[in-house]
């Protein structure tokens, strides 16, 4: 893990599962960021995550309801007043849900409620902390003022393999026929390419990133990955990103997706 | 054009553009379809497409807004009522809307419009639709019971080129900056992958293509195609399509497009 020069982190949903692991992994590890903030959308029942801010007083609890615009108008403004001109190097777009339906049982209404909180929400949280994502990308990194990477600006979307479209087929295509979610991944892998493009010349790298398939709530448990190793190989990947991986979509073990 | 074994078109949005160039073009090309079923929102302002109809006894004038789900519904059993045991040969998911928004402007309710018209409504008539392609898909076309085509059972959704998050990079990256329009048609081009996998073993096909950049009102006068020319280029890949091109991004030359 290369979090050395990464001076702060936003993640979302880091009330269990993915967000609450990065959290951890990111405060009890070797080089753990100035300022780790942890928004959650309800901080009175995120108890495990209460106990490690007690713990680390480098971690902030922020609440953050990802499909509230309210919710992030307000979320942005407190961590804006908590980092001031240092600005935010990482925002790690995590919070995400999966409304489970296949083609027989699919509904208008559960493709938009996916869509809200998977796609939707990482561009308008971006938006809303940008301005802190360009104080960050003004400033450089400690010891590197150029180039791109969470030294500087970073976004880093929590995208799925499910999101795929090329690898939706063949022997792939006989599980998982989630139609609310795979399409909510898609097109979050096309928000972030929308982003990657508009945000490079501001220095603010923006990349999707498929974390495998972890035994969180979302992922089971007959998934093959613990939380530990699923965000001890991201947080490495995280660490690595340079401007040739802005617009990229990366397995968590560092190779590229097909779109 | 290949339409000679192809005994039932149905195709929203044809009140304007290319849904009623596609209408047109079926009614006076060599081989007219049996019943081509053009769907409006509102037949009453859609002029062109009555005088059509009242020279073309074979074009049938159906009320279908695609947002809808009522209306959705009431038009499959109109449809149903029309077509019998026959089915339907075609179903063309055209109507389509662009809600131009850039990284500034967009706004969550813009997204998830656009989406709801593009990628969504897509999903929901197919599901409507499904008894009557059905229907036709084990009756098998005229002279061949097998395969897959337009003779027998297929989706086919108008997509776009500006959904392609791989060709979204480069030289390619300095126009079209449409948050909404190109997210929509990304999680089109996954919908279409995954009714293309679920579809498949009842002999329906559905695919997902891009008609160029066409001179309607959504394309604007500066674009290259007449509506004439992408018609008549999109209805002859439609007529060559088999069972390989199940799942397919083609671009109205025939070719291939990344996802
Ligand atoms: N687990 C896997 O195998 C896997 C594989 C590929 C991708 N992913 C992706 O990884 C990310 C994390 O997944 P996970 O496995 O950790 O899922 P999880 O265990 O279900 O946790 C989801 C997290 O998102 C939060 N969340 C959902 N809606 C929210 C909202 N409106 N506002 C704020 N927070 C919200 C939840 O908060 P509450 O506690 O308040 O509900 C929770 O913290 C997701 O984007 C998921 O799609 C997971
Ligand atoms: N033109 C291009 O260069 C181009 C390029 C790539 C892809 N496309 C795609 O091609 C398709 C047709 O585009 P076009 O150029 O013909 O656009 P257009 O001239 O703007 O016509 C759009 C059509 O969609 C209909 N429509 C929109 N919302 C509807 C709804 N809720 N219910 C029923 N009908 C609805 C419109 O009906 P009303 O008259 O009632 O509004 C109209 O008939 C779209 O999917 C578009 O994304 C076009």
């Amino acid at each position: 893990m290369n979090f050395k020069n990464c001076r702060s982190v936003l993640v979302t949903g880091a009330s269990r599962g993915l967000g609450l692991q990065i959290v951890e992994s990111l405060a009890t590890g070797g080089f753990s960021p100035g300022k780790i903030i942890a928004t959650v959308r309800n901080p009175a029942t995120a108890q495990r995550l209460q106990e490690l801010a007690e713990a680390h007083p480098n971690i902030y609890i922020i609440t953050l309801d990802v499909v509230s615009q309210e919710s992030i108008d307000k979320a942005a403004e407190e961590v804006g007043q908590l980092l001031q001109e240092e600005g935010l190097n990482c925002l790690i777009n995590n919070a995400g849900i999966n409304v489970v339906a296949d083609f027989q049982t699919v509904t208008a209404e559960m493709m938009v409620e996916n869509f809200r909180t998977n796609s939707v929400a990482p561009l308008m949280i971006t938006k809303a902390f940008l301005p802190l994502l360009k104080h960050a990308a003004s400033r450089g990194g400690a010891g590197s003022a150029g180039g791109m990477g969470i030294h500087r600006a970073a976004i880093i979307n929590i995208t799925s393999l499910l999101g795929s479209v090329e690898l939706y087929w063949g022997e792939r295509a006989n599980t998982f026929k989630w139609y609310p979610y795979r399409t909510s991944k898609s097109a979050l892998n096309m928000v972030t390419r929308c982003m990657a493009v508009d945000l490079e010349s501001e220095g603010i790298l923006c990349m999707a990133l498929h974390p495998g398939w972890v035994r969180t709530d979302m992922g089971g448990q007959e998934a093959p990955l613990s939380p530990e190793e699923s965000i001890s190989s991201i947080l490495s990947v995280m660490g690595e990103l340079t401007e040739k991986d802005s617009g990229s979509f990366l397995h968590y073990t560092g190779e590229p997706l097909p779109w």
